[in-house]
């Protein structure tokens, strides 16, 4: 259904006109759904740091804007979710341009406050109070990793061809795959290995260890199944939806008793909401609550 | 085996006899194996505050019952280990009466404090010092979710229906769900999508991400597993069993040097049992140990 | 490949002739992966207390020879990768010797200062800065379990008869498995299962949890695929590598902010390294890069 | 002035009748704030088991009644705020009463329960929502130190006799002191000093490391100070006053970050009281502001 | 000295050109010292949403400015370095003017987005990778503590007014006091008293318990003392000095055993600098040794 | 008295003969205290890597040594406790001298290999299970305030002279100083004063912020006070003052709620103790009790 209204593109939303590497689309009409592209598909959508600055100003924009319930993100072209950095572009801008002939630890503040710079523009995603869902397909390495742990929900093609390449052009991955991934998935032993060899993994050893929780026939099928998801969850209360993303968040990074502490103080806001009593009312009615923005 | 033993229905152990909601009968005389059962089945088991409160009190005291050393919790009747919280009683009892025409803030302290009140009530689960085998079956949505996550292990009959339903009446859960989610099954992408869905999930799903770590094909044979794995676990040294469940739990929550640090101290009290002499021992003698009570 | 290289058996590597109860060889001279071998299999490989000082003393010698960049870890012989603790050595020289009469909290100090040695012993090999993978075959219970936890990445024979046998000689694991394994597998559920009843577990329920990520039909086989991944990862960027371990250890331990904010600062530094530029300079030139040892 | 009304001695708040061991009266009607007093002079006010279950009691409803928004907690007679622990007593009812010739785990396993529930009734003074301030006068060692870390303010007579005494019954304090200690005063090292020594500490020293933040001259002018700064707190907005205790108690425990994460929740909700209006209306009118009930 | 400078005002430094609301000035040409001043005397320094907003990005320009080693920041004027928010203006533009009507969960999300941004502004103070000493005077309440704790130094004049004024205007402080002030200080009892009562407190008072750690007769005479100090600071290694400033914020929030492991990496890079040469150099030539900018 | 025993030098006790930097004393024959004096008098004590090296050997034998249950640390000779580390020394033997030529992460490497050892060696007087009261007069820079942060009480002479020195040489702190201070004294400002000036700080001063917890007119004094406090505690049930130890140090890093946790499992092992009945019976006999080794 929304896969149609592909052809032709569909046009950038209004508010998010400015944004030059991102396309920004509505799903449906009023459906709450927004689909966020990246689009570079010339350059298998690899990351120049233009990018991953708009990046962070997309999704602070998304997150507080009441017409988005929820964000589907995807990468434009049939080829590649993302290549991951543009390496040669990196090599050129250099966070150490700078810091040329500075001593070791004069060219380590450089580096950190440019690493910094750049993990807050990925975080932002994660983030971002509206759930995120994140469709890979085709080459999908490296950022591509680090970029989707920081949705909420990962679907993949079956052609999507993953790898934590970081190792192979001699770093360690350090935009949050290794912050992330060994609380995402079910195996530290296959994270510790794909992380230090390299290797590509499938969408189906992907769904294997739960990195995605989805594998669809073709890209086009990946798209269709998360434009549903996401129309399904921008149907439900979003009071409920963003605070079950928050603390699922929250509960992931804290032990059971701070969660279920910070859990009470949240819910004696959110229990405030009209929204419960539109859940059941309709519930009742066999119609289709209504809630307010937010 | 232990089954059988439910037609005619068991007798109610004469130490629990004051529970009204939960049948609680002896598996097989002298197993040291209890067989807790929610017993509200006309109304799909579904919980009213009462429920809760004598869940705590019951939990608490099979905890320190030397007579107890394993337990497994299922719901009564064919249709549900439980239907969650019975939503009507609830939004008539109301956490709110007394704050009726109160400000947000004085709202959010009797809904903090509530939560708070409930919370504890499913942690009591968790924190019962025995272990606690959950089987279920039939509608298994909200509540039942919440609480079978404290108990330490889960088993499910094949047409099990489960659902994070929170957040189709418009709430986020509050009552333990998403503290303890994330931390017990392979996929934080498939946690996000079931708690922001609300959709079921069936018995093999719940297996393939790691929920339950049985799939029986009735609940009869559920039960019977979970009877003949609960006699198992109580023929074992009770302070190694139990040790084992304090430890694991910690370990969940602290990082690996702090659960080194406590577990030395935990077995610096342990190893002085009598046990691990009694088990060398009946292993020599090919005999089936005694343990002291605990 | 390197397998036939075990007929006759490798002579013990001049840096590590002094170990009694390990057998350090060349996988492939030049390659910077060696091979250590629990070297006890008359017994099984159970371990004595000689056995774990020297495992401490192997791995902190491992963890800063420049020479070694991966390291294979497994059991020598046909039957087992370990069967644990050697239970009658243990019983004679006994923690408690000394503390023969002496009071609960005497005692207890003695038996923590032995378990604290004992951990340490162990957590040398997950501390050794070099990747350690781990294969396992045959009998694999009890200290098996804690060990291999220490390792990076889990690979095991078809054949393996893994268990946590610690409950069936009545006491609580103490030196690792419990602190570890929630963080390793995916399910909560099933660790705590077997856990509790000391149940032997196959290869493929290993490896559908996640705790190893890799089953080989023969022993020979899952060391043939060790030493490739070995191989592999040693013809990585060291400083690539060993940063990807350190921070992946870190991962599971803290919050995703600490975690990233740690990230900055070691790859401050570790981004100085020429590796980058020697893996990319290798990329363009379809040459194998060098890199500096570390 | 609410010195004065203490001869004839006040009676016991209807609300408080039951308690035996605590003299429970208003300071002055209609001022929100209540005197709870240790009301076994005879004994030095040293603590029966009884007596700290009736603690927990006692504060668990105060926290909730909405009467009360500050309580002065202190020691009945001239000589002594308490004793601590009546030891006579305690030798005799026995954790270990039951667990007389049970092994070392066993009775570890009985004294843990203990500990733990005579630390939950000194705690439930630190959770009571509403602000404790002590006054301590006399002797006021072993668990006056305890306890009145549990209190939020401590203020003294000049006469008071301080001792962390447990080292001198042969035991580490196990009911809160190493715990809140460290956290509570400047100097480590004084820390350390008080509580390995045992030694008497002077109201002049408790003041020059903040255990107490005000000596006077007699316990009259100590509880006169403390009515008065009880009577102050109490005629301010008690969703303000509440949440600070809240969310400095929080502050104590947790990282910056964390807290201001919390707080950011917490006062989401409180900022929607009426309170605020009320104060800023006051300040412009010169009326005493008068709060809604919490 | 650098006192005198004052008259006439100094010209804002170029860089800083477009504050409007602070004023930005060289102490001494060439000593790396710059003066930061809150610059709304007529109005105590009050303020409003505007100033926040750019105090956030004048020192996120300050933290990388090569030029800055030491910052010295007070308030204009004879009477206040801050008389806290501007109440009168925060009432009107109002966080919650867009969420009149709205229902208790979407006001608590309007009000957490705008206390979230707030406490980003001042924790930037805290972020800012220079030194920042905070010299306070006169009225100095409310927002002034929450601001000055998150200075590194506080130095006061002897006529300051303190007060955590916050409790006096119905709310508990929510933009850091509450999280920084029980890791500043040595009295929590101190802490608790003056967060509850919102009474004042005197600069002597405040040194006693180490809120500041010099107190001054005059506001000049503080101003030179920080610009002493500012200057001394910035004489040294910059590496050295920032690298302290961030282990040891790192410090307060992390157990020791994190700290060192953390300080370890840091200074890996850090080490790499020359500044330690020259350092040592200097001192054998008895001269004053100059360092890279960083 | 101790004292006296000083002239002649007091021979070396014969199991810590071998040790060649540090004079290890007993005070008073049967007291269960010995002196360890820093002994490189000629050289102000400066350390050089084989005495810390020396230092960790030490403590750990005196922390298992059942006839030491406390210690008292000085510095030999009139002119300082320890001028720090020996710069000239520390310059020539160097953490990169194999480093040279590397890169800057390879560098890394090897400094925090180095840094970790040195960190591990002052933490062995930390983790000494025995308490330690060290003694600081004259010089006492740098590594002295890392150094005697690891003891649990500081006592002082008057003419002491500290300073957190390692700015002056182009470094941050990074052996402990960082990680301890900001815990172990009364203002945070204060610590970030000294840390960053590195100026001069005099007894009086470390008195007033807590550093110290007393200060004597001369060395000799101070020493005596020491042997006087270690012959106090030593007389003491050494369950209970070195479980008050490990209490207190695990009480500074972790939240209230996992200290009293923690507490409840050390001391379900050490109240088995006959240590209690000692003390008591003692107490009531009037006589001083005898403790059992530890």
């Amino acid at each position: 259904m929304a896969q149609q209204q592909q052809q032709p593109p569909a046009a950038q939303l209004e508010a998010y006109k400015s944004f030059q590497y991102f396309l920004v689309t509505a799903v449906v009409p009023g459906s709450f759904v927004v689909h966020v592209e990246i689009n570079r598909p010339a350059k298998l959508n690899a990351f120049l740091e233009a990018m991953w600055l708009e990046l962070r100003a997309l999704f602070r924009q998304l997150s507080t804007d009441p017409d988005v319930r929820a964000i589907v993100l995807s990468g434009a072209g049939d080829r590649a979710f993302t290549a991951g950095l543009d390496v040669q572009a990196a090599s050129q801008d250099g966070a150490l341009q700078g810091a040329e002939g500075a001593d070791g630890a004069r060219k380590a503040t450089a580096l950190r406050r440019h690493i910094y710079e750049f993990q807050e523009c990925l975080t932002a995603v994660e983030k971002c109070e509206k759930p995120v869902i994140c469709v890979l397909h085709g080459i999908s390495i490296g950022l591509a990793i680090d970029l989707s742990l920081c949705a909420d929900v990962r679907i993949c093609a079956r052609d999507t061809r993953f790898a934590v390449k970081e190792v192979d052009i001699g770093l360690a991955a350090d935009i949050g795959t290794l912050a992330r991934l060994p609380k995402a998935v079910s195996s530290f032993s296959w994270v510790k290995e794909v992380c230090m060899t390299a290797r590509d993994f499938t969408a189906a050893e992907a769904l294997a260890v739960g990195f995605v929780s989805q594998v669809q026939d073709t890209k086009a099928a990946a798209l269709e199944s998360a434009f549903r998801m996401a129309t399904l969850i921008a149907s439900k209360s979003p009071v409920a939806v963003q605070g079950t993303k928050e603390l699922l968040n929250y509960g992931r990074d804290h032990s059971v008793d701070d969660s279920l502490r910070y859990t009470g103080v949240w819910n004696s806001a959110a229990l405030q909401a009209t929204d419960m009593k539109a859940a059941l009312l309709s519930g009742i009615q066999k119609k289709k609550p209504r809630f307010e923005k937010l």
